[in-house]
């Protein structure tokens, strides 16, 4: 039995205490000791071994004292498992040598075991439980189809991802044919990871945000809406979409146990276009974490009297940034746990 | 008398027998013409020669058809006349050698006689007046304050201006010194601007979509405001605020005549957030002009029945991108223009 359940109720949308704090890429560069890490250890070194995985997984929740884990891995280890290769460079981020740019690419994509094909992930599961002595829930995550597709076919970061959107508006068929396949190894994956232990599941759509809300509808919304359906009967799951506000509706209505938001959606507009009803996860500008920690802390009780205590998760908007100093970090969780209306 | 006035007519909310179609950087690098000038003089010598801003501006009306030209011109030469110095780095964009990171920058800044510190601009605004021949009206633009002051504090382009931001954050004070040091420089500009000749004015917010609703109340509306108030007595003022949906209520209540629109916005949303009476412009996604034409064509005619062709103009959501064929560029304008209901 987990110690602290306050994330899991907030999921079903209890009466609770006060709201559950997490932070996006909580276990991420702007902890000295993941730094160390860094230093030693490359990237999907970091991500394939599984005690180093726990190790960084457990390292906010010792720091910095938030209510859930979230397992260090990377979205784009789906697009390993699938035969496409994929480095992760210094300062440059994911960069991968053969992007899918055609049939002929594509031909060579597979779709894998995936509980076989990243079996480092499911060990690192399993190590994390035990690790977290149940103190906190586990969350577990996935790339949305979309957001993978953009990698797999841009090759590397991108501000508007214009290959991969090209490839999609001329070679339709490829795109939901690339779609399905990481689809299909999503499902595969999350499932293998529930088995596993985790105690809920949270799908990234990163770049859901740069398709007009007709192209989401083809293009991403269809492919998470997939993974939500697989899933939902076994495990709560948190579908957040970094600029899609104006598909919460649509998300709404899934079956997803809680949807994020960013904070460019007020929480005003976030309850009305989501219906009302089911639980809210955000949207602290990560920037704002450089503001004064009396700042923070006004800005932190103002969000949640916006959005409320119940049906509620405060984390931020989108990742937190390398440069937030960790004190301003443990500012902002320590002000959602001494929330009071 | 201009020949094709569409574009004021729809901008005063008139009916209209089509709407009138104009793209966000037009005159820019998917035209060939534009990129032998490119090699020949750099970024600001374009900005600062008349006659070579004045042959960039009316090249996408000899060569793409469309109904409005918009003066070749930069929103960073605000801050040039400003005193604060920005060059442009060939394949990174805008570069500031002393980005404004204090007080003691912030004292060397000045808030100059901008018609006579950006006479170059007046004197393309008139060279193009005649260009034009009355053929097209001419738009004049400036950067949002908010804009401006992201690139005077960050130094160069950035994802998310968290140099910026912090500035913002944790000097309120001297934000907002620059902010209305910025702003009381446009609207000395855009004045001048609208004296020597340009039909209507567009204020660009490129980075307001960065914001919380309630940081762009605090840092960038109260600014455009402004400038909203004090030229639009004197000509039409179109606001674009690119990720600004949140703040398409206030906008629409301040006298502007039309409101851009980015692509992740749609026309239903558009109206509703906007209130319904208020000219809008936008919406293509730029990189939705890399699908085949058909398809593109398809797309225009969707668009426009969706916002309706009265208090319509058609434009992209964001400024066309570089690897835009020229064919396509026209076809979307030629299919604005073929369009019926």
């Amino acid at each position: 039995m987990l110690k602290n359940d306050l994330f899991l109720r907030a999921l079903r949308g209890e009466v609770v205490e006060r709201p559950p704090v997490w932070m996006m890429r909580q276990a991420g560069r702007y902890l000295p000791d993941f730094m160390k890490l860094k230093e030693k250890y490359d990237f999907f070194t970091r991500c394939q071994t599984p005690e180093l995985a726990t190790e960084i997984t457990v390292m906010p929740i010792e720091q910095v004292g938030t209510d859930a884990a979230i397992l260090f891995s990377d979205i784009l280890v789906v697009l390993q498992a699938m035969s496409i290769e994929v480095e992760m460079k210094n300062s440059v981020g994911p960069w991968l040598p053969h992007p899918i740019d055609g049939e002929r690419a594509l031909n060579k994509v597979i779709v894998p075991d995936a509980a076989d094909a990243l079996s480092y992930v499911i060990d690192a599961v399993k190590m994390t439980k035990i690790a977290l002595e149940e103190k906190v829930p586990l969350i577990g995550f996935g790339g949305s189809p979309w957001t993978l597709l953009c990698y797999a076919v841009q090759g590397e970061g991108s501000k508007n991802f214009d290959r991969a959107k090209e490839f999609c508006f001329t070679q339709p068929q490829l795109a939901h044919r690339l779609l399905q396949m990481i689809t299909d190894t999503t499902i595969d994956y999350l499932k293998a990871k529930v088995e596993a232990g985790v105690d809920a599941m949270q799908i990234f759509d990163s770049w859901g945000g740069l398709l007009s809300p007709a192209d989401y509808a083809v293009f991403s919304w269809p492919y998470i809406n997939q993974i939500v359906q697989a899933l939902k009967d076994y495990i709560p799951v948190i579908v957040f979409g970094k600029g899609c506000w104006f598909a919460l509706n649509e998300m709404g209505q899934s079956g997803a146990s809680a949807l994020g938001v960013d904070w460019t959606c007020s929480a005003r507009n976030a309850r009305y276009l989501s219906g009302g009803q089911i639980t809210l996860q955000g949207n602290f500008d990560p920037s704002r974490l450089l503001s004064p920690i009396p700042v923070i802390e006004k800005e932190v009780k103002a969000m949640i009297d916006a959005f409320g205590k119940d049906r509620y998760i405060a984390n931020l908007g989108h990742g937190i940034l390398p440069n937030i100093p960790v004190d301003h970090a443990k500012a902002f969780v320590n002000a959602v746990k001494n929330y009071s209306e």
